[in-house]
């Protein structure tokens, strides 16, 4: 699928049931799952929650606003670790609810924006690797949601990495990202 | 975690949570995505719906019966694509509503099964690799699923592959079991 292939009511479908499906996941679960990693310097299913609230916070939306407004200047640089901070105090719940509050804002504004397929091939400057679309923007949001759904999904399967015994051999997510 | 730390509580959490994490991720979605797969020979979506709903009607709980009775005989093999027959002309919403229906119906048997710490080390024969435990088979149940979450995530990720451009480097999930 090429860029200009993004349908904007395609890439919302999925932007806007990601917080169900994480929420979906996780509400309620034990801490074995919610705090766990896959090692050193990974992240735990909570820290993930935290860092796609920042991202609702101060990434995808605000990059969609530079780049409609013709900013010339490079994207703020995202603080990839910002939750670490940020999410301090906070329960699972907590985060859950805020990050379907700032989705459902930033799809609201979004729709408002209602770019059409002119608009998603306009450029904006990212900080790190340059011109970038506004469609390859939205992607990439779509893209890093998915990104860490599948991330929460493996890093709790990896708890039982051990008790699963001789079916670790056709449990592939066992063996994924293996550090 | 060593087999022996498998707590059914733990287990039947994730287990309880699967169809409506599923569900929040594909019901109503284009069929751009619920169609897709990661290339010839891989699931898409809604395969993996119809394959989470063939482990619910002969797999899982079927074995744990079967070890619950010191039946001496090797499991009945699982076949893991009997969906391709068994899901035509279902709709997606059907087979999730059986999958939810399905799951339901054998969390309550296993519920009341209520195995102790001694039966979760009850043996039974698998038949590619012999000897497993119950709390094997209800640990590798629950990895079983996570597993196919991410691949869920994962397949709808690939059908952006290219419309995230540049954003691709900052999005591993696209280079995930490449074939």
């Amino acid at each position: 699928m090429s860029r200009e292939d993004l349908r904007l009511e395609e890439a919302a479908a999925i932007l806007e049931r990601t917080p169900a499906a994480v929420g979906a996941l996780l509400e309620g679960l034990p801490e074995t799952f919610v705090r766990a990693t896959e090692g050193e310097g990974t992240w735990s299913p909570y820290d993930v929650v935290g860092h796609l609230v920042s991202g609702e916070r101060t990434d995808w939306i605000e990059r969609a606003r530079h780049i409609l407004s013709g900013d010339p200047r490079p994207f703020t640089p995202f603080n990839r670790t910002a939750m670490f901070t940020e999410s301090e105090g906070k329960t699972l719940a907590e985060l859950l609810a805020t990050f379907a509050e700032l989705r459902g804002r930033n799809l609201a504004e979004l729709q408002a924006m209602n770019p059409g397929t002119g608009d998603l091939l306009r450029t904006g400057r990212h900080p790190d690797f340059g011109e970038v679309t506004l469609g390859q923007l939205l992607a990439a949001w779509v893209v890093h949601d998915l990104d860490h759904v599948a991330q929460i999904a493996r890093t709790m399967a990896k708890v039982y990495a051990d008790a699963v015994g001789p079916w670790a051999a056709y449990l592939s997510i066992l063996r994924d990202r293996r550090r």
